[in-house]
């Protein structure tokens, strides 16, 4: 017991708040103060007495503070989400599928859209997003490739897009709403990435106001709100709300927190007041801070403007999400981010093969972002350009699905622990995989339960764990579990 | 925007939080502060960063605060959840359930089990808890009659009680654990009411140590947790513990809560060290709050020992739970409630026909509770006997089940919005319901998705609703949905 007590997960937060390092990853607000705003949230904790409406059936302030949030984001009505997006996600593709539906998903999509097709035994056909080579990423879903799919696949009653992209790689959500709606089906945006889109001039257009049915935003994630806490907004009349609130029931606790509500609130009412300047002061730190780092010689600062005449579908590319590429040299994503975090106290959101990814918001100071410019040209200054080519994250051929993620899985379960088939990596090849492998962040799946392991998953799977990434699914004796 | 902005949430609830009402109700801190725990949250709200392990795959500092909260319960493996007891329960069920299948629940669990019977489109058969008519609260579910259901419906696959009730009626777990483990089924406890159970001699023993397979603890309702904190436990080798970890990880965030899971963490360890102490002061001041108020005319206090020599099922009578009764007496359980709240600033958790309900914990000081007595005493002065006899919140006579629950939301949702039939309450007879009308708080129901609304249902929403409680599923008209 006394060797657990040492290992306290409160004492070790409040002992590395206190440890100077500086955070270039969510949430939002960088775990700063805004004045006294929930310095005690014990007295705001409170259950729903009288007065204090019910989230579940909101008839007074928090049907009030929703409204707000519809309103600020352009939407017929919105939801606040105390179990983050992932409730949002599932509960959005839920109410607009029957069992054993088909739909059309991005294949970058986050786990919790293959969550809700494990739920509801969904069929899932993909689009496959392309590379920007430049930087090893995955470009925007381009709405041709959205009109095709619709035309190979009229079967699929939604269409489940991910924009921004966890690298700020923004889709035409306009057009492919347009497409979409054309075909008589309905589109989700998960913009968990994009809560502070729509809110400026200088950010782009929310998917909201883009068309989209439903929208999902994440609100801790770029904007200063707690972990955890989310937007469900619905626009048009395609949406059953009654469906809807009755899965957003089920998928959100009884219990509610009014410190995650409260929070919401808050930010929402800093916004109404200060989203103009606050978003004018960001782009002009970004501005400085490009300026500022295209004196290094071989890190580079992914741009939109740097992929123009390229053929890249992004409709735009989010400034919040700083890109910080060493392709093309003797440094990994991983080597950048360590020295970061090792030598100069600054964490990044996530460390990839080719880069490391920043994410800034309005709670960072000019001082914030110059710190991370200045580390940026003194590791520059180590670096060596190399012909190591690294590849990239993903590349073509996907592996070909054997069954529903539901049929894998229902498989899987019937057989006793003991009998189940638990394989090294390296020899999955042509099994059916029976879980999800994960690259962690952002929780994308490279397989889902009832592929075929491939050739190609092996080596991806292989190279992110050299690289010291992490990989949810595999265990640590390198195994993965197949039918 | 003026107007709306007028009733913010978070305004709202600081000012509350300032105004003097104490709490007789969840969370189970009494929105007092313990030193300066959790004082910035904000400082502690991080993501999953290096070092600070991953809720959903658990290797580090969480595994090992859920390893604590094992050894504190007696159970073998513990989860924290973020999202609840709520998402706990339904993970519980359809871990060890299939799609159709049977379970055999008692009729007055959370509606979190009735989510999981829609999602898993399970059938239900149940067990109707015996009316404790002192009181009018149920009693707890009697060994005998989970054997005889057991027998009379062989195909259940596992048993789900809730006990302690909300009213703190403790059922015999360890004889029902027996009988249910005989037969070869599986038993869920929800014991969402009793987190602190088995955290000192004075209290009932925890469902965990008495052999049930799968436990839920809800850590804020009687225990200095936040809101939305709760555990669970499995214990033996029943359980598939994959599966369950699969069913966690959908319905809880992939962006959990560090300062939600650092409550849970700072409570156990404050528990761990205070919980003996803390427990003797509680069991002290309950002792002398009923010395007091025996001091009382009219007004009773829910007590074990008053119920001896009853044809009662119930182990135990949980101290934190305070039914305030004021059966056979000129007074309401609604107006004794307001009368606490608006002539003497004392909010209670809940209030029913013939009694209000207090929620007491190891956060109340001896002068909460002598408040409380004071307050009683006084009131006690303005009462008359009288002979109204109230009903019972429930009587016999349950409402047939025309088809299950996935079923009848099902046909329900198959139909247009605008084709879908509202009735009101008074003309719902021989119709089939399609939505959960609940009595909330607790969240229990009165008639879930396809049964058929007898005149019985009928008389017990009016008279909730006469009394001025509030029934989820009626509109403000005055309507439910049916099929």
């Amino acid at each position: 017991m006394e060797r657990l007590r040492k290992l306290n997960l409160y004492d070790t937060l409040v002992t590395y708040g206190e440890s100077g390092h500086y955070p270039y990853h969510m949430p939002g607000h960088k775990r700063k103060k805004n004045g006294d705003i929930l310095s005690d949230i014990f007295q705001i904790d409170i259950t729903e007495i009288d007065g204090f409406d019910n989230l579940h059936q909101a008839e007074g302030l928090i049907r009030q503070a929703q409204e707000r949030a519809a309103e600020l984001y352009g939407a017929e009505e919105s939801f606040f989400l105390i179990n983050g997006s992932t409730c949002g996600v599932i509960s959005a593709i839920l109410t607009v599928t029957d069992k054993q539906d088909t739909v059309l998903i991005a294949r970058n999509c986050h786990k919790s859209v293959y969550h809700a097709a494990f739920l509801q035994e969904l069929h899932l056909r993909y689009l496959y997003p392309e590379q920007i080579t430049e930087y090893g990423i995955s470009d925007a879903i381009a709405p041709e490739a959205v009109e095709a799919a619709l035309e190979r696949y009229p079967e699929c009653k939604a269409v489940v897009i991910t924009s921004p992209t966890y690298e700020g790689v923004v889709s035409d959500i306009r057009r492919i709403g347009e497409i979409v709606h054309k075909k008589g089906k309905i589109l989700i945006v998960d913009e968990a990435h994009g809560a502070h889109f729509g809110l400026a001039e200088s950010m782009p257009e929310n998917a909201v106001r883009q068309g989209a049915d439903l929208v999902i935003h994440s609100l801790h994630k770029t904007l200063p709100s707690m972990t955890q806490t989310a937007l469900l907004h619905v626009r048009g009349s395609r949406i059953d709300r009654m469906k809807l609130r009755r899965y957003l029931a089920v998928f959100q606790s009884s219990s509610p927190s009014y410190v995650l509500m409260a929070s919401m609130d808050a930010c929402l009412a800093f916004l109404e007041k200060n989203a103009l300047s606050s978003f004018a002061k960001l782009q002009e730190n970004h501005r400085d801070f490009i300026q500022k780092t295209k004196n290094c010689c071989h890190i580079q600062i992914g741009e939109m403007k740097t992929l123009q005449g390229k053929n890249c579908h992004l409709a735009a590319w989010d400034i919040c999400k700083l890109v910080i590429s060493v392709k093309g040299t003797s440094m990994s994503g991983q080597a950048l981010y360590d020295m970061l975090k090792d030598d100069f106290n600054l964490q990044m959101e996530m460390a990839a093969d080719t880069y490391a990814l920043a994410v800034m918001t309005i709670a960072d100071e000019k001082s914030d972002w110059q710190r991370l410019a200045d580390a940026l040209l003194q590791i520059d200054g180590k670096i060596e350009r190399a012909e190591i080519e690294r590849r990239n994250p993903k590349e073509d051929g996907m592996p070909p699905t054997e069954m529903t993620i539901a049929q894998a899985l229902s498989a899987f379960y019937e057989r006793t622990p003991e009998s189940r088939s638990e394989v090294l990596v390296e020899q999955a090849q042509g099994r059916v995989i029976a879980d999800f492998i994960n690259l962690y962040p952002p929780g994308i799946p490279i397989l889902v339960p009832g592929e075929t392991v491939t050739e190609e998953e092996i080596c991806q799977i292989r190279r992110n764990l050299d690289l010291g990434l992490h990989v949810q699914g595999v265990s640590e004796k390198g195994t993965v579990w197949v039918l």
